[in-house]
């Protein structure tokens, strides 16, 4: 246990505000193409005439938060707030 | 971990208003016959005189939306809201 | 992933009224006796004067619910609503 | 999966009244000792003065519901209702 | 699973009423002296000027009631209520 | 199952009345250093102006309550209550 | 069991007040390369106009609370206060 250790984000959960369209399905698609991404799950929180809030959970080996953002963007959709992180830690030498 | 990933619907969950015909036994098993579809569990949660709603949690390797909701509006169905949906991503050389 | 798929109902949740004789326990056993019933669990949710409200929840692997909607109504007992179904899909080559 | 099914009712909850004496503790012994029983779980509901409510949840790979009463009503105890009733099925081939 | 069966207590929940002295740690070390007994945990519910409330679970592969009422007395303490209690039905030629 | 049992003290949770000083990381230290303990676990409940609650659920193989005392005190603490004990009984011959 | 035992610190929870720059994910990524740092959730419980209220958990082999300290403070976070604290003991000869 010596040596800098690498720090992954490995979850991210978010509270975003959209329009309706594109989809969940859609942006769910969208953001599980990216690089370092293996799920993500969309819930649908509120409703109201021209936008919704929905919260996403995002996992992954190694989560690129710029990365996300951007898509989410793409979306027209944006970041209310970041309700969760977590990273995990490795030291340099056993990466996968 | 390079190369385009490829992305699978998993999992939707969709709030649905339905005639009380067809019964949720007869949808269900209409659903379930669907390629990329393993389970469907469908729960009544509000009866009115002509209609009822149900939640339709819809589990399979390769979901495709498209020829789901062809098939509930074969029902006389329609999907009110997509509550939950999940994506996972697959490098396109880990194909199964 | 080809082919048609078979689909089978392995879960059903009635919400039933009936007498109060047949018992729950008469009752029960005479749907267990039925092909593709594996288990059936009911619970006791109201009693009135003449009648009793109970939930049955049947698993199998391949339930048939004409034959235990005889069953029920040879017990004078009525299925008052279907509350939940599950369906599973297995392609046609992998029967088992 | 042909045949006649075998069905076991293997457990019971039941709603019981009784005097004080005998306790619980003998009367889970007596209805532990009969055949097809494997445990026998009693909780006390509800004391007034001259009678308690228990809960009686029997568990067995074969339970008789005519033996059970016998050594109930043997206490001086009667069942006020059957909350629970689960059954399995087996085909008569594959007896254990 | 014929020949009669041998059933033994594995579990009470006893409600006892005692002075603060002795505390729960001396009670709930005498009751684990005793044979047949594995485990005792010994929760505080309620404390009054010179008394306490406690819920004792004792659970053991043979409990034997009348001396574990005897060590309760031995600390001047009272069984309140019997709460719970489970027993296990064994034939007798599976003895362990 | 024959011969006296030897009676281990496995849990302890108490509450415990402290003042801001020593922390409750340096409490749970001193605690984790003495003999027969394996974990500590500390959470912080009210805190006032001069004091603060918390419960100490403390775990191991052989717990020494006396000892434990004596490392309380020294961090100018008291005892309020002793909330739940755990004991364990084993044969003398079959020591660990 | 004998011998003085190493004490680790194997989990803080820490109620920490911080302006909204850096974010919760920055943060989060400063205390995961701390050496004996493993794993670091943090989620977000109150946002006012200037500052925001987190929780940290942190778990690792072996925490050091000094230098957590020091990554919040760099962070121009204050910890509001330390909700909960784990240790673990070893034998010094157990060392791993």
């Amino acid at each position: 246990m010596s040596g800098p250790q690498v720090v992954r984000v490995t979850k991210l959960v978010l509270d975003v505000l959209k329009p309706h369209q594109p989809s969940i399905l859609e942006m769910s698609k969208l953001l599980g193409e990216l690089e370092g991404v293996k799920a993500v799950n969309t819930v649908l929180r509120e409703v109201d005439a021209d936008t919704e809030t929905v919260v996403l959970s995002i996992d992954g080996p190694e989560l690129d938060y710029e990365e996300l953002l951007n898509a989410i963007e793409q979306c027209s959709a944006s970041v209310h707030s970041m309700d969760e992180v977590s990273v995990e830690s490795v030291d340099s030498g056993e990466e996968y």
